[in-house]
């Protein structure tokens, strides 16, 4: 095979047209190459790049109105990035190899059960940048099914580990937190780590960046200080700090996780077994040994129910002594959002009027993750059972909190206030009454519409909590967003959804 | 909603930079676009794009280098021919609705049960091509899943009937013949359809091109006639020669079934459930009432076991009763190819032979075509049970039947002899003995890389048969290619895999 691959061979010289397909890897060709016609190439054609010894696999799309001569071809940007290749550079086409590890894909379709090693070749391939978007896409779907099983999870997780770095820190506990998602607002990571430092844990918190919410851990920190640091800055920060709060998807833990958040992200769904092989595999690959997962349950957030709360804990929890992990699950309430903004900047805002102090704080963000850093404390063995909460509220009351966050963000890069959005557009309620219901994931599709989590100052600032007693006229949430066309957007969406904030009129 | 569209919507020039990205529809935009910074579009938005009253929804590529100015904005050539739309044309942008049928999809990939409702909203949904291409390969896998039910697969294929248009023929029996594939080579049809069409019966064949395959029966037919015929001229054929045999994309029978179709070809699986659908759902619009499927068993074919066959066969019942079918399933020999030719020009060249009562004509290919147009010839009442074979037998040896297919051929636009390709190349057996096994699957991949089906004369001519005895040098097969790229291609990869004709050494 590889000596008729090498004989396919043919040599073409790189033209960059700046065409910019996010990820999905693109060779652009002319129809009237030769090489086209002599390979017997057409649209969407998997061909083999070859520059150098560095090798990526991409999908063709045939030019056909003179934008690259015969002897040309051109590439998407996200391919340009991948090869390493400069415009001018010649490099080698063949056809791609054939891909063994989709024969057990397909299998996984049709309801097969995959052994570790399938699991480990499918989860190779999608790192080594074979698998075209629509196969990601069949990947996704084929692991959201529930009939995958906790030995295909954990061996997906343990593949997800294996297929990129992982780091070592030479002590132990290395503690982390993370919260299973789908509640707007839930930024305690943020506090939670300077407490844990403070109290002389290591915690080197690697976070996402949004899937299907409007803001991610690592979108809300980087209105404040760099996030997107590479295995050296990160050490160097957790050694000086104790912590960090960094971008996972720099460093190259776990990378089969960012491509295929990527796709999940675009078809704006996960599943349980993805998302429990996603957290512990980058918690795994980051030295992490002692973890509290914060599960948020109520009707609209991603964990709806106590019984899918029971399912999930039990699939984290095989999966994580599979992995040898010592993990902690804490339930908490997700019947509204966490603090008052939704979005990265507005989410910033609130994590630092809990760290300063302020007046203003919003009181459930703050009692939410002095209860998690306690949990954290306790796990990590820093304090003795029970007595983790009064800890975190000791630390962060002192202000030692607010000084770790601050050595923190300058050892990532310096710190910065969170920038405002230049459009708003508040939304009063039209009559009294009490708020009886907040619907988590219209409010996330709302913020998402004004631009978060992409436009970082983008999204909602929340007035009433549940239960709260408002009159017609009063504010009940503020969009936020960078562009007209998105704030006009947002505003459409909500005039066609006013239950997203229900007011009841009993009072 | 639509008001607040309205209001975003942005006019920009059409020009054509002609970029073939297959069937996505994909709209190309440059970053220093006013609308794309007011809009917050980045790559992979959604956007909707309206030519006067024509609306499509295509994917963002976003272009950085100069190639469209900031007014203007370019398509991919499947969505010009969509639109309908020239260059220089002044077109409307706007967000994409929200598609409420991905909630549905979401539901389906979980595992929920769907009812009828909700898979004709995704199926019109897919028609109107408001699904990225990355929504189809989740849709395409969410229904290969064993988890989707008998109820939930006639609800597809009524829903794929119903999105599109039906053809009445204001008479009964109208009858078709089919076959659920994965035998190289089973070229019935061309044969099955003028014996039929000659005992008096209505048989208005539309077929697909290859899905898996290397070459579907519209592939070969159109090696021989034009089978690119739209409503009016399939109605003008039928209704002067009894029949036709045309491919079924072009006239709007079950669009959504076209679709689907190369969705799966790209992910090279299909599934029962999608198999039956695309079926049924194809026959029931072109009008037929009485339809024969063969169903070839052989542990290379699509179908490898006799519990397979009756779980395929319990659902094709199920479905076809539940659309109002009459159906006989006959099963078939599937253990190796049938006739001698694979690839489009080579399984014409056999179906000629056979219908010209050719000395060199393969045997096995008239008995199946025999025994099948026998079945039909019962099914729609043209002779009493038990007659069918040898009337069917009688119309081939009187050369009535190749006087049919010539007229056919000439109402479809005329009859040509399919070419041969340039290249060829003979493997021959490297001992002797006696040909012990014919992999289907594996010969399919090999007519493919050699370009079949696209390049309609590549494909593969075998001598030798299961059970044959061969001596060392003696041809095995042959393979042809139009490129010599091609060509090479499919020998590396026979090099790889010998074992595609095993030879057994015992005699």
């Amino acid at each position: 095979m590889t000596r008729a691959a090498h004989q396919d061979a043919d040599v073409l010289r790189l033209k960059r047209l700046g065409i910019d397909t996010y990820q999905e890897l693109v060779v652009f060709m002319a129809r009237s190459s030769p090489v086209c016609r002599s390979e017997g190439w057409a649209a969407q054609s998997r061909i083999q790049v070859t520059l150098d010894r560095r090798s990526i696999v991409a999908t063709l799309n045939v030019t056909t109105d003179g934008l690259l001569a015969p002897d040309e071809i051109s590439l998407s940007e996200a391919a340009w990035t991948t090869l390493g290749a400069n415009s001018g550079d010649l490099v080698r086409l063949s056809h791609a190899p054939p891909l063994e590890s989709l024969s057990s894909l397909r299998a996984k379709v049709y309801g097969e059960r995959l052994d570790a090693g399938a699991i480990g070749a499918i989860v190779r391939d999608i790192v080594a940048g074979r698998y075209a978007d629509l196969e990601l896409a069949a990947f996704v779907t084929a692991f959201a099914q529930s009939a995958v099983d906790v030995d295909e999870a954990t061996a997906l997780a343990r593949a997800m580990i294996d297929a990129g770095d992982r780091l070592y820190w030479g002590r132990s506990p290395i503690v982390d937190k993370h919260c299973v998602g789908g509640l707007p607002g839930n930024r305690t990571s943020m506090i939670v780590v300077p407490i844990v430092a403070c109290a002389g844990l290591t915690i080197p918190k690697t976070s996402s960046r949004a899937i299907t919410s409007p803001a991610g851990t690592a979108d809300a920190m980087e209105t404040i200080a760099p996030v997107d640091l590479d295995l050296a800055a990160m050490r160097r920060v957790v050694e000086r700090e104790g912590a960090c709060i960094a971008w996972g998807g720099r460093v190259r833990l776990a990378p089969a996780d960012d491509i295929i958040i990527g796709v999940e992200q675009a078809l704006d769904f996960d599943s349980p077994v993805q998302l429990v092989a996603s957290i512990l595999s980058k918690k795994a690959s980051a030295g992490s040994t002692h973890i509290v997962i914060d599960m948020p349950i109520g009707p609209t957030a991603k964990v709806r129910s106590p019984a899918a709360a029971d399912s999930l804990d039990a699939l984290i929890r095989t999966v994580g002594a599979g992995l040898g992990l010592a993990l902690r699950v804490v339930r908490t309430d997700g019947t509204q959002p966490v603090g008052r903004g939704i979005g990265p900047s507005l989410e910033a805002r609130d994590v630092l009027r809990v760290l300063r102090l302020a007046n203003d704080a919003p009181r459930d963000l703050r009692e939410r993750a002095l209860r998690l850093a306690g949990d954290v404390l306790e796990i990590g063995d820093a304090v003795p059972s029970g007595r983790g909460i009064s800890r975190a509220r000791e630390i962060l009351e002192s202000g030692q909190a607010l000084h770790k966050f601050e050595a923190i963000c300058a050892a990532q890069g310096g710190m910065r206030e969170p920038k405002r959005a230049p459009l708003t557009h508040v939304v009063a309620a039209t009559r009294r009454g009490q708020i009886s219901g907040i619907d988590n994931r219209r409010l996330a599709r709302l913020a998402k519409l004004a631009g978060a989590p992409r436009a970082p100052t983008a999204g909602i600032e929340l007035h009433a909590r549940l239960h709260d007693s408002v009159r017609a006229g009063d504010p009940l949430l503020t969009i936020h967003a960078e562009a007209p066309g998105e704030l006009e957007y947002a505003r459409g969406y909500l005039a066609a959804n006013p239950q997203l904030v229900s007011v009841d009129e009993t009072l």
